[in-house]
């Protein structure tokens, strides 16, 4: 009696989808979008059953694609390079709406309350912000600089910094109309920037001159900081596109780990204090260091030609616990969001490896087309992300 | 054209619901359950729309009641008071599977692979495991004494602390058979325990005896450490319903915040030294302290006859900065998962409250039969909640 009613459910709901629907899904906080940048599309995948369960095709130039989740973790709002902003049905596998809106953009990030998508530009510049609901336009922020390290803040607030004049801005939109702040000079040449996990600093890395840029958003006043006085730019000629992505960063036991530019190192550096306290050897250039939640665990993958392989350190002891190789051209890993397991994109092997987190057994491989970015839809419910 | 693609997805799902559905819903990620304790029913509400969506009738005794969700975010696990484990799906809005899992139970967990749901029971004492799918009894571990305190711990494993004994295991489900390991004597008549929000620390209060034991789950051979040593049992008469729930200490800023036992005072502790750090006076006894997440704040509500007021303090100057009056008897609060709003249920009032956490602001009321626990689906994705 409760198996048929169930199954009545889950008939009506497969029912009513659309026929591209490989897979019923009704729920979908077990969801996830994988990148395939060669062929331009979205792989579907679910979470519980370790499978790919449809795929969603003609987001155009997907390099660099980043996305997020709307609060209902039912849609996806992604950021091609091309400028392309498209928001994609996870249930239909459908593009509900795009629209071409800058030349050259390198990300974006969604409200707090889910009503607003902000896009960072490279050209012409600026942010332009749109409603989540009909991808119409809300504010067009004009800048005469390349945007980076678009953030959201609580509050229905966006920052970011911009790499020609080296200042990072505040845009709320709380009231009536939005209000913009200059939060401050951050140093020559802005690359990157994130937004620690409870929303409290916000991190600007340098391509221009060293140092790490710090900004504590919880102050009623906001100033920038500078700290790791010695970090990057080591050689006057490194190539902008060996910089570490900043969303690489991880936050762990009171610490941020983050990679020492153009070695084989990482860097431990207390939160609190902003004090360096420890280096890690590894395998190769890190380029994503990423907290295992609920553990004492960052998983770290390397730069090419080193890059079949992922490490993982322990933040206590800052020693390398484990050495993996899941395949060729390692581009990216996502956590189950209680990390039980992880997800590994395998580029050139054209599949996902998922490990279980405490033993290291492979639990699955997942075929897919070239893919790199890994996106769960849990993320809907992380400030920053 | 998009537009009406989407309402054509839209449509197609909303006819697929059963007739019961107040409401179309396809997606899951910004649903919540209310609990209804004297109808002993579940309302189903929508974050997004600030709205109740249906209900859910026939849950038996909820007074105390928790829950937990799978995974997808589509199904709830509910621990009642009378020992029954109900699974309700909340697309469809009905009870999928119930069972009488024994007389007197006080809470549960879902395994961080959602596969299995434990139960902590008072009578007869021990815990009771089964299958997320189906409710079939996986595991029985009888216990002489009552169980309190039950959570997940990543890695399919479980933790409790009885309080006859005195004593905290840990259950360990990853492989073929389960492995059972007392963790040590933890102090006399344990009541309640809690998981730090990293799966850290794991934290029981006494009753018996004075302090709060920690236990550290990271380590490879965990040992019970006392800290707070004059917390608790100020009065030898002290009866037990007014012990603080531990499911309502916050985490944050490097702190534990808990209720002073019996007075009108919050408690900050260090969260690597274990030290009292301040004291903030507040408005009567603290029950839950609930950290607003992106923020430095803590919302607090209180015992009876001073429970129709919510204190909002700041965990840097751990200064009262707010207090709200959002009517008869609050008994509980739950923060959209990136901090944006708060739903408070008025218990007497029969209503929720939505406040704009930013402006206090009252966002919106949603009518509810002497509402209690307020959970978002957005836990399914946190370790030991």
């Amino acid at each position: 009696m409760k198996t048929s009613l169930l199954m009545a459910a889950l008939m009506a709901c497969t029912l009513a989808l659309p026929a591209r629907a490989e897979t019923p899904c009704c729920a979908t906080g077990d969801l996830g979008l994988v990148v395939e940048r060669a062929t331009g599309s979205l792989l579907v995948i679910d979470r519980s059953d370790r499978a790919s369960i449809g795929r969603i095709e003609g987001l155009g130039d997907l390099s660099h694609a980043s996305l997020t989740y709307s609060p209902d973790e039912r849609f996806a709002f992604v950021f091609g390079r091309d400028g392309g902003l498209t928001k994609v049905d996870m249930l239909t596998r459908q593009i509900v709406a795009r629209t071409l809106q800058a030349g050259n953009s390198i990300g974006g990030a969604i409200s707090d309350d889910g009503r607003l998508i902000a896009v960072s530009n490279y050209e012409p510049g600026g942010v332009k912000v749109f409603d989540a609901d009909t991808l119409a336009l809300v504010a067009d922020i004009p800048g005469t600089s390349k945007t980076i390290g678009l953030v959201d803040v609580p509050g229905r607030r966006f920052a970011w910094a911009t790499w020609d004049s080296g200042e990072a801005f505040m845009a709320d939109f709380s009231g009536a109309e939005p209000v913009l702040t200059k939060l401050g000079d951050v140093g020559k040449n802005p690359f990157d920037a994130v937004l620690t996990d409870d929303g409290h600093t916000y991190l600007i890395g340098l391509f221009g001159e060293k140092g790490v840029t710090a900004i504590d958003l919880w102050d009623a006043d906001p100033k920038p900081l500078r700290f790791l006085q010695d970090y990057g730019k080591t050689e006057e000629d490194l190539p902008v596109y060996k910089m570490p992505h900043l969303q690489g960063w991880a936050f762990t036991e009171g610490q941020y780990v983050l990679p020492a530019v153009g070695q084989h190192e990482l860097l431990w550096v207390d939160r609190d204090s902003y004090a360096e306290v420890a280096r890690t050897p590894m395998h190769g250039q890190p380029v994503f260091i990423i907290a295992q939640p609920g553990s004492p665990y960052v998983w770290v993958n390397f730069a090419t030609p080193l890059n079949d392989t992922v490490q993982v350190v322990d933040s206590r002891t800052h020693q390398v616990v484990k050495t993996l190789t899941p395949g060729k051209a390692v581009l990216h890993m996502e956590f189950a969001p209680r990390g039980a397991e992880v997800w590994i994109s395998s580029r050139d092997d054209n599949k996902l490896m998922v490990y279980d987190t405490r033993s290291f057994d492979v639990l699955a491989e997942v075929p897919a087309n070239s893919p790199s970015g890994i996106f769960f839809t849990a993320r809907a419910h992380q400030t920053g992300l």
